[in-house]
């Protein structure tokens, strides 16, 4: 028998989450039933997608519902199994959600992947999760990346931008941008991922620095972001460029409808394409993002970083630091 | 020698054309150089595009000069050849530029095609000019065009909208939905076209009535209008929908920054794809396309309408039909 602290939604969020979002709940699970273990969650993977859940608006996923605990992907221990697929101490990772424990087991439709042993937890929350796999896909399948592509991304230093600009240097681009928020963000993109170069939003014109970084226009845009610089990326499109979306976070905590990309007619003239994916669709493949991304790792080629933030109740504090620009690398509530 | 009586731009447009925008010259032309032949053009293309070569704007062709001829598609007839290439009596199409007379050959560089003999001259210049290959390859490869397929094309009425709409019928679309201006254009795109349906955005939220007839959402929009109308396609597009983006024209009279399509977003969530094309990308295939819709017509199974304005001083006015919804069918210019 256990006790789990729950974080459930109480309240539908407009704008951003805030005190009344959710709510903390303590429960007794059950008596572990045959081919179940009891997880102890250690790590919470906090990602925009979050936040879309959290309206009552048709999505990829059906909206989380009152009263239910916020959906998200972690990491949990294994502390007790009746289950021949868990081990006590293995590490596990899938949605765990915003809890202290769960049960996992075919009854429970709660499904949860062992880590390889003695897999740094922190690089497989970052990179194993929906973040890695995410950049490898968009990057080298939705957006179709070429050797001496000119390549731009946005959320240059979150978790998914980091490792699909470090991925599109890896892979051949000829350069590769960055478009971040403040100076420390952008060194830490130029001088620790190693892009070419990184444009401040938050002091810079992103469409002027785009035209002098990239005169012969952009051949592939990793959209994370949406908004203002979306619309400046498509007005410095090249010949035959590409926009990847896969996220467009600065809508995600508007009420109103949003501004639309007025330069889209940009995709007439340049022969362009726009196309939105779903990480989840690719779901099947994911051991192989996950195998080559570990491997450039190891090889040392590939840099992540993670934010920590400790303690379970600051889940929504952390969702909103996605949105402030508070974190530099990939968010993760540490229990 | 003859006189040749043109349209040159006298002002770019700011909006509408206007009686400003061009200037009526004549002027003598040459006598005939070795392999040249003096083409009397005899109709004129009308095209939404011709509309965005007077901005002084970078696009897929340069802006026309002031003081240059209006740059137009249309057919002539050979009235005296110097050339092996040309006889007497034929009918040539290309780019004819609104005027009565021009030399073609190479020194002239304005090359210009032999019609088939016998070919009709009304349906030569609507399909085998620009629109008839712009809506076949947008249609089929730009949008991959599949069986089964919910389709939507806007400008439904137009020259190029009510060949794509035909044409996805015959090539297996479940449901072709039409968008157009007014009752009687509507009636056309229905009794006369065969499309299934429809949409009359002058009197009908078009966003709701694309839900009704399209409940599972439209799987290929071809859109020649953007605006408010691409924004209600994306808000009902399929898992995995597509949009040709062909042209926009509701935003070529436009002064100021258009808005854009608040709905993309929804590219992501259906995982699908907007895509822009420019015909002449097809120009060496252009064969396969006229070939291919002169056989339907000629078994009956697609129909053309040219709505036909007399005088070459009327070409302004009838480009302002395209933007004001007077025609059905394509306009064309008779001289």
């Amino acid at each position: 028998m256990a006790t789990n602290r729950k974080l459930v939604l109480a309240e539908r969020p407009a704008g951003r989450v805030d005190e009344n979002t959710v709510e903390l709940l303590e429960e007794e699970l059950p008596p572990l039933g045959e081919n179940e273990a009891l997880v102890a969650v250690r790590y919470l993977s906090i990602d925009p997608t979050i936040r879309t859940w959290m309206n009552d608006a048709p999505g990829y996923l059906p909206p989380i519902g009152i009263g239910e605990v916020v959906r998200s992907g972690g990491i949990g221990e294994v502390v007790e199994s009746r289950s021949d697929r868990y081990n006590e101490g293995d590490l596990v990772f899938g949605m765990v959600g915003w809890q202290s424990h769960l049960i996992t087991g075919e009854s429970t439709g709660a499904f949860l992947q062992p880590l390889p042993p003695g897999t740094d937890p922190l690089m497989a929350i970052n990179l194993f999760g929906i973040n890695g796999p995410t950049a490898y896909f968009g990057l080298l399948e939705v957006g179709e990346l070429k050797q001496g592509d000119v390549v731009v991304v946005s959320g240059a230093a979150g978790a998914t931008g980091s490792t699909a600009g470090q991925l599109a240097k890896i892979k051949g681009a000829k350069k590769v941008i960055g478009i971040a928020g403040g100076p420390e963000k952008c060194a830490f993109v130029t001088d620790e991922l190693g892009f070419d170069c990184c444009i401040d939003y938050k002091s810079e014109s992103v469409a002027r620095r785009l035209h002098e970084e990239a005169p012969s226009g952009i051949d592939l845009y990793f959209d994370n972001v949406g908004g203002e610089i979306l619309d400046a990326v498509l007005a410095n499109l090249a010949l035959r460029g590409r926009v990847v979306l896969c996220g467009a976070i600065a809508h995600y905590n508007e009420t109103g409808r949003p501004a639309g990309p007025s330069n889209y007619t940009n995709l007439i003239r340049q022969r362009g394409k726009m196309e939105g994916f779903i990480v989840l669709d690719y779901a099947p493949r994911y051991p192989e993002a996950q195998g080559a991304l570990a491997e450039l790792v190891t090889e040392g080629q590939l840099k992540h970083r993670e934010h920590v933030v400790d303690g379970l109740e600051r889940a929504p504090e952390a969702l909103n630091y996605l949105f402030d620009g508070t974190n530099t690398g990939k968010v993760v509530v540490r229990l």
